[in-house]
């Protein structure tokens, strides 16, 4: 070896620097404004008025960009070095003109995803509430339905709330509503919790989704999620959207609706890895919570977990060529 | 003096015990779901949907109940005793059945007060974003505008904002221009920070309002910011308006907007006790967001503050007999 | 389905309103000062003066009730509906009116609590410390003794400490001396940790109860612990005791005696949906000390376990009829 | 200068070490577990068994001593060298064997305070809860009664509460009749807060002490108070207590029963400071309670103002030789 | 007014839109990897070597930057508009290769800052502990020794510590000794606290600064110490050096070495708004330590102080044209 | 049994007192100045100056001592009674007189290990960050190699960085290098995370240290660990290095360099008690930074592990005779 590398010549990258240091973008990856040089986009959506309870999501993408800087370049489990093998990008945040009327928000949202669609990028979200999902989904799932993996507390294929067809409780129902979500190649896991409405999740079942609840995975553990998961969505394009309430909430505290009970990080970030070669095109992370937050300790759980999660879209692009 | 009440015989009341027991309502006031016995009535109007950068006063009304458990039955610097001299209720919350569109909710808070200003309660409510004012001041000012005492870092008379006519920084504009609000007997004590825009404040001076700032305050004290708004909102009924914000953010940092370099607890209790006599017909306390509090000093502070202005409703309305 | 419950028609009841809103009851049930309408009764039992180390779970009730209001109406996991099958209400606090005097203080306890078992309400109480437990099996257990299912870091069976026969490490040795308690129809599970005498818990095992620690819980599993506690209570009247210390620091921290390496709040929750069936008379979750939480994490997970408690007290009051 | 002693040759001392290193006692003093090698004496009295509210001052002591790391050797302001002048040592925790019980528990401490006073050494002590100044008062003055510099929030000179004579509010009437305070040589400073009886402090007033309450010391300043305070107390023996909540809450969050409104950190040492030639015969700082505390402010303002009253009597017993 | 400023028509400006949008630099503002596009460039220095007892400083800057967001782009009080009367740009954080060597890091730093020196850009930098100020005086006075208006609870003008001639406590000492800060023209305000050392701060006596203490700040107030300033610095050029740890520790609790009884937060700021004319060719804020802040109350007030100095320094360079 | 030792006859033994009571010594055991008194030494090493990211562990030995306060005399698992079978002390702290220089520093701590392992003292050390534990095997190796069971996140293994050889992810490869670690009797259990090396461990599995990484200890559990690593040390002499990142960060989010996904103190205590029979001549904890914490869960599950591992040192050293 002429040149070690645990000498860090390569101090010129700003991720080999200490990690203390430089602005915070998601990983300290470089931060670009266009769309025209990156193959996959981090992206920060900092909207939460679709939420029904607690909120503060919309500072989610700040606190997991500075916490993402405790991560370093390669996935040491898998070899994935994501930086390496694609120009991954912050493109910073997709924000919102008119926060105040839910409806045109997402429509906004929905118009910013369009255009990331149209340039090939692939995007990889950081919310924002799970209402955020809706919008993206109809971007990317334009053309045809896509399949999707979705770890949640909650199936969030809710009806109406409070007087509105749209909210973070709902957003799938709405997306398989608008054909770009096809429930039959989606699957569920980690549901568990209490309920307003017997029939809260009735949807899913009825609409065909693979509900995984949260007894199931801790009896069957993450090997049988993950094969479920690859059986569901099957080869097709696949959206992931990784809810951080799934997560226990003693692992998740900063988080809208928590429910006791939940997926450790540990098997979390094991099912992710175990998706390898799923066709992901497009992700999200959503609910991080900083102001209810104990420490930082969400956070950071979450940037981990967007980190296995940019490593899937990394290697599912490398496949489409 | 036969027995001495010191040794509390009157355990029996709820407000005696030790403050650490029993539901917690606003200062362990009893609990009143009608309008029909109450003086004046303490309110929570949890609703944060008109601001514009970090939410959390939905969590407000609950968070300055709890720390209200800290405070006593009588105010020792005035010998005001608040629950003895009226029937003071807490009337739970003015909650929004349909919180994602402001226009609306705002109808909806301005819907109940206008029920309780017809049912004569004094109400003192706690906030909430300042937003919530704009619809209280439509039903107390309903036939003729009110003065205001307001303390805030900021004037809140902006204009549109994000695409909306309605936030929490402009309900006073709104006021005014719906005839609910004399400007000409407004004073806003307090205010300071950085601005957007060189005309932030421009209605406040244009419509007559008394902005008798942060430097002023400092330099001249709160004696002369009282007599300062006894003088502009003289004889007639007073709306008072207290935004948690223009304390200082080392004893209110849990607020959305906070502004370096308020006013100190201490100097604005004096100023509140020095406010008696005016004919306070209804006030608010608002801008306490829980989630960014350290500690409890936000929602502690707020509460000790709000007991000030209960005491001068309580004596307000007696004076109008 | 004519009308789709999802839309929540019924915002009428505070439960179904967004969880934000309202005064802080537990689950936001209804609130009733007399015994004489309700089935099972939540109640608060602020006291600490039986604690040997950190206090502060005398503000156990208040903050487990504000947690609680996360929680909704139907355990999704098992269907049970606590606040339909049953005339479920928060009682409010049996509060002491002597604190400094420990023996009387647990006297007063106990005279509330031969009220609430005189009028045949369920008794789900919360601490407190866990010497409350003594006078509620008191009054529970004096007709004929009780069994229990005891879910708990330390056996709470020990001697005589700094004086005292009573404190927060001894209720059940004095309940089985006081013929209240049945010590071969007694389980305790989840025992661990230091100790400063080797005999300790030696009570435990010299009485005939079960002792099923920590290890073998993490050996055998939830399943194995609850099959061993419906096989050591039986079909009689079990009482049920659930300390917050049971459950893993990380999950509880907010704790006077922790204990590294417990329960996990999943497993906790699967262990006690499976003691459906018990004939659970009373129950109580004690040793929540929100001074010592981080975030609100412990109160959390107890309100989440004290609704799987309700659960439990709801169905078995409904097979006693 | 032949030697700098910036370059701390002497560090040797653990006093000039880095204050992150080191067992902590008050200071980073010597400790000393016999009272022969002590001119004064710090002293830790962790009981909280006295209180009627929040509790956790039992660990203030451990809390002062912590943040009392921070502070070094000298005086700056007065050029005072306390360590230098006397044999400062802390002499470890006044523990109490029943703590169950309060008045035996303040008994124990009477004890022990009655061996310090015959042992020559002056005692200053850190709290634990205000019931703790009546039995350290019974010990120093149980020849003659002393006279008292008081600052504190509140009189604590009520009267019987919770069917107790004995408890944090009532210590100073309860000396009174102990004949050891002479109430017209006891000032009380910074008084303030509601009251739940309007006689509350009544007995100050007829015993004669002087009320100096929050408004006149906010409008006539620390030099006036430490004017007051000289004339009060005279040439005579002088005890200093000095109750955190003294402190404006956002200087002091950390304690049970806070009151807003208070003074500031940097007047309370200034007063202090200029109670130089007070021939303070002890002292005590109490009612610091950590669970409560936001970030460590409480611990680390109590640390400072420990260190002045440790100059004061420091150079109170030099002057008396 | 054709176009309403208050409806932001000029959200394609960052600074204008939400506040919690966005990458975090220093006030929203611009970020440039080179010098050559700024006037003012704001700098981050994370480096926390020279500190002797808390470290943490070195994430000073990423906290500065994400609570400078709640500033805006006006400074209301004096009309400034600093992102509009000069090209103010982030530029990053000054890193430092090899961190452990105390001399080579600081060398390190006045290499950065000569390139600074040498493009014209005036740099405001944030630190990092106060040993950072010395290099960067190294750089702005190596033609010629500027003069200082220092703001700091310690004069740092101390020796040897530890075995080293640099350390956070020394800058200044070490600055005059190399020709770079002429101590004639050094003023210090709001030293306080204990020292080790009776001649810990004789070198600034001896060198002719003028000592502005803590008391003496109290006793006269913010114009006199202004006034002072302006005299002392005349019209030569003057370094700014602001120590967050000269605010009183309730306002910025987290940093390494806090002295009780220190400057509000809203005198420093007025202090700063009447040196306006002083002409500042560098300025620093330096210690604050985000891992003991309690909330971000230090980063916010810090940001606040920051968007003042700013203020000074783009008006300073606008005067030198 | 004549006297029953629940009664706690044995106060006089500061063990037995109230937890909140006394000096805080690890384990609130004798301090000890000199080394001839022990035959195990609990010693503190506040050193962070290795550290490449977060800082904060030299306030560690401060934060476990307080924490360790909460155990007690036996280990109820396995019956050990630590300081009954051994001379067990607190040393106080190994401090360094030039901190500011990484070389120096180390060799002061070498030299300070130097003289516990001539005086046959068993040294358990708290660190500080793992930088320690190279001198400290230089000490305990220093006539021949001895083996490791090293718990840790990471390896530490690493080459040069940041232009040292020496920091705190590279210990272990300089111990070999040195001559004082045998590299075929080391196992690294837990190891996980990201890398910005490929190689970046590889010296371990080069030098044929076993490495047992999360994924294995996650499928196999703790059983399968402790065998491998008795099957690896074998009856020769071994090092137990702890790091505390070794933990879930959700354990332990006190720590510089967290890693999602780790182990339960659960586990880590189990594993530790499997461990009995290792000749265990030195062990450490580190890497606790309280700055970091949330809570005290850090440094309460630190001092928890810490307390098995001196369990272990007691009796290995009660086996050498």
């Amino acid at each position: 070896m002429s040149k070690s590398p645990t000498t860090y010549a390569d101090l010129a990258d700003p991720q080999a620097r200490p990690r203390y240091v430089g602005i915070t973008t998601f990983f300290r990856a470089p931060y670009a404004d266009t769309l025209t040089e990156s193959d996959v986009g981090l992206i920060g959506v900092p909207f939460d008025g679709g939420v029904t309870n607690r909120s503060g999501t919309r500072h989610g993408p700040r606190a997991v960009r500075e916490q993402s800087a405790l991560l370093r370049r390669i996935n040491a489990a898998t070899g994935v070095a994501p930086f390496a093998q694609a120009r991954v990008r912050d493109l910073g945040d997709c924000w919102i003109e008119r926060p105040f009327e839910l409806a045109g928000a997402l429509d906004e949202i929905a118009a910013f995803y369009r255009a990331v669609a149209a340039s090939g990028v692939t995007p990889v979200s950081v919310g924002g509430d799970h209402s955020i999902s809706l919008p993206i989904l109809r971007a990317l799932g334009a053309e045809r339905p896509v399949g999707m993996i979705h770890i949640d507390a909650h199936c969030d294929t809710g009806d109406d709330y409070l007087g509105s067809r749209l909210h973070h409780g709902a957003p799938f129902r709405r997306a398989v509503e608008a054909g770009a979500l096809d429930p039959r190649r989606v699957i569920q896991i980690g549901v568990r919790g209490t309920t307003n409405d017997p029939d809260m999740w009735g949807f899913s079942l009825r609409s065909g989704m693979r509900v995984l609840d949260m007894d199931e995975f801790d009896d069957k553990g993450w090997r049988h999620a993950a094969e479920e998961a690859r059986r569901v969505v099957g080869e097709g394009p696949a959206y992931l959207s990784f809810d951080i309430d799934s997560l226990d909430p003693a692992e998740a505290p900063g988080t809208g609706t928590p429910e006791a009970g939940g997926i450790r990080a540990l098997h979390a970030i094991r099912l992710l890895r175990a998706l390898r070669g799923v066709d992901v095109v497009g992700a999200d992370l959503v609910e991080v919570s900083p102001p209810f937050d104990a420490g930082t300790i969400t956070a950071f759980n979450a940037a981990s977990i967007l980190f296995e999660i940019l490593c899937l879209a990394v290697e599912a692009r490398a496949r489409r060529g």
